[in-house]
């Protein structure tokens, strides 16, 4: 009587939302990173040297010991009261604007945020600009809602804008853009100031949504940085952050500051993507915040990304041919290296059988561009083996 | 230039999946919980008292004396080896099967395997069967991708399989079918064993997946329980688990156990969601479990809820007009109050005035039914105030 299921019987039932080609690719990178015996410049996970074990575990000895209940508890959808204030004083302290009570929202990572915003914005077709090359998982998570993805091109100067309102002009019209502006993922550039000031009036103009992801933000190695988007356009940004570099990724942390009436909505959905994120995170946070713990964590992080940058920089203008381009990070964890006439999965593929770890640059693209390129991590690569693992990448070429 | 952005304009850029009624049923629950002054028989969440407070600060402090980095770090998508294995063994032993490695997968508590299952297989009309009453938070997530939601009766002895089978046959053609068979929530009543191998052979015959939500299965005040549907069905039923009642809520940590072909896909959709489980919750969990402390807490727990149980029923038979009923839990978190003739939302309203807070139940139908149904729980009130409250309610009959 049975019939049999297989797992193409499951195909055959699946949403047609999941019939695309999502999610491949970060388990692919993340694969890299489990070979113990490759030098690996393939993920942007931050380097363990930077977690605060000691400090977390004697918060955890205090809350254990004040028989407090919230950090075990659920919390509420939009995130403990404390937890929210901690975040909203940090903003204002670092952004110069303090999001009111209804514009602020903690979530379950940056990751989760682009989810809550996909999933209430998001029609099938909709129009989603995004930077060419950009964040992996956010090509993942707009095409898991059948968004229709509009690269425009990343410079030096971070997203070309004269482009964009060319492009504009001549009819696009965008449900949302998202942009990481500093630092970016995978590039390592910022974008300039001006270019965040036309940012935001076009975005007044045609009236898109600005997503802005500031997950590296905190990372630059001089500590300072431009005027966020958000703080430019409270009214038409909605700005996504995570604490997994601030503190550590081990709890699903982060957040989102928008317009009351966007927010609202990510809250609504939140209720049953997790319902809310963990309490024991989020009291973690606020403490380590409160300590000032946050600020002495990056200070030690920034300097260790830079002297890692720094190390990795000099290695390529040691080993790469002369037609070879990076670009030079100014913080985030992330370079990006152009090869011309080079097959850059192919070098990929050959790297790794000489024990070195890249990610092509083609994955980072939703219309297959950057077939020469590649992005180079260093945040996580053992220091003393960045020289080896460039010159073996060097010695390919 | 610029348009003036309100409410209203987030508002028409909203997808079509969030113009529903979604979210609010929760969150209006929710925020009776917050009122010192009530007496509260609202939420469904676990009592403080069962948190293993000192225990699991204690592992914080061995993985940082261990200099630990995977509690901390970012996690494998599908999941931490050591967290899957003792959560594979621990199905072994509760349950009689082992899932293979493609057939387990972590997530962030039982209510984001919803979320991932929602995403991976409901396309905007699909047909999705309920338990009626069920759980709120599964009918805001299944409409939340556009299901149309199918109530069959809830009995004393669980989901009417009859009339199930009855609306098959008579052309009845859904995609998933969702059932909490132990100790429902809000019912408070389990599936009898000759009905879940009918469930299970119906699911076969139609083609339809059962999603079996076992989050209070572990919580029968005897300790005992009858054969999972997943035990009996792995080709057909996927088993959605949490720790957050044999742990604590505050780690947001689930699982689900499946085919094969449907986990794969729940761990494509969990890469954009959150991209993974916290390592931190996932690690307290497997080394608590390692240690026998997870069933240490659990034998103390189902004392401590029986005995709350107990008083409550007591309290009802003291308090209760001739005309009400309700269930007798023998396990989990609720029981099920009928109230002939009475309009429980007015009553509901009413008994907050008198310090008492109850759940309509209309609110865990997707049609409205229930109107003389109240939801009491008793995991989280006092249990000194049970009598009170009870006898409170009483006094507004």
């Amino acid at each position: 009587m049975a019939l049999a299921f297989d797992s193409a019987r499951w195909g055959a039932l699946a949403a047609v939302r999941t019939r695309g080609d999502v999610g491949d690719g970060i388990a692919s990178v993340l694969a890299l990173l489990g070979r113990p015996d490759v030098i690996s410049f393939a993920g942007g996970f931050p380097d363990p040297e930077t977690f605060p074990r000691e400090r977390v575990a004697a918060l955890l000895h205090e809350f254990a010991a004040a028989g407090e209940s919230p950090a075990f508890q659920y919390a509420p959808t939009r995130g403990l009261a404390g937890t929210l204030d901690v975040i909203a004083d940090r903003l204002e302290r670092q952004q110069g604007r303090r999001p009111a009570e209804d514009e602020l929202l903690i979530t379950s990572g940056g990751v989760e945020a682009l989810e809550l915003i996909g999933k209430s914005f998001v029609d099938p077709g909709d129009v989603v600009v995004v930077e060419a090359p950009t964040y992996l998982g956010s090509i993942q998570s707009f095409r898991s809602f059948e968004a229709e993805l509009v690269p425009v091109t990343l410079e030096e100067n971070g997203l070309d804008v004269a482009e964009l309102e060319q492009r504009l002009a001549g009819g696009l019209r965008p449900k949302l853009l998202y942009t990481i502006p500093d630092h970016q993922n995978p590039a390592g550039v910022s974008l300039a100031a001006d270019r965040r000031a036309t940012l935001v009036e076009l975005a007044r103009f045609y009236g898109f949504l600005v997503v802005e992801d500031v997950a590296y933000r905190e990372l630059g190695f001089e500590g300072e940085s431009l005027p966020s988007l958000w703080s430019l356009g409270p009214d038409i940004v909605v700005q996504v952050g995570t604490t997994s570099k601030t503190l550590f990724p081990g709890v699903r942390l982060g957040w989102a500051a928008g317009p009351a009436g966007v927010v609202d909505r990510l809250v609504a959905a939140k209720q049953v993507t997790d319902q809310c994120a963990g309490a024991l995170g989020q009291r973690l946070f606020e403490e380590s915040e409160r300590r000032g713990w946050i600020d002495e964590q990056l200070a030690r992080s920034r300097a260790l990304y830079r002297r890692k940058c720094e190390r990795m920089l000099a290695a390529l203008k040691r080993s790469m041919p002369e037609s070879a381009r990076w670009t030079t990070p100014r913080g985030g964890f992330f370079s990006w290296l152009t090869l011309p006439g080079v097959d850059a999965v192919e070098l990929a593929g050959r790297a790794v059988e000489q024990g070195v770890a890249v990610v092509p640059g083609m994955l980072f693209f939703p219309d297959g561009r950057g077939t020469d390129t590649l992005r180079l991590s260093y945040s996580l690569v053992d220091e003393a083996k960045i020289d080896e693992g460039i010159a073996r990448l060097g010695s390919i070429l």
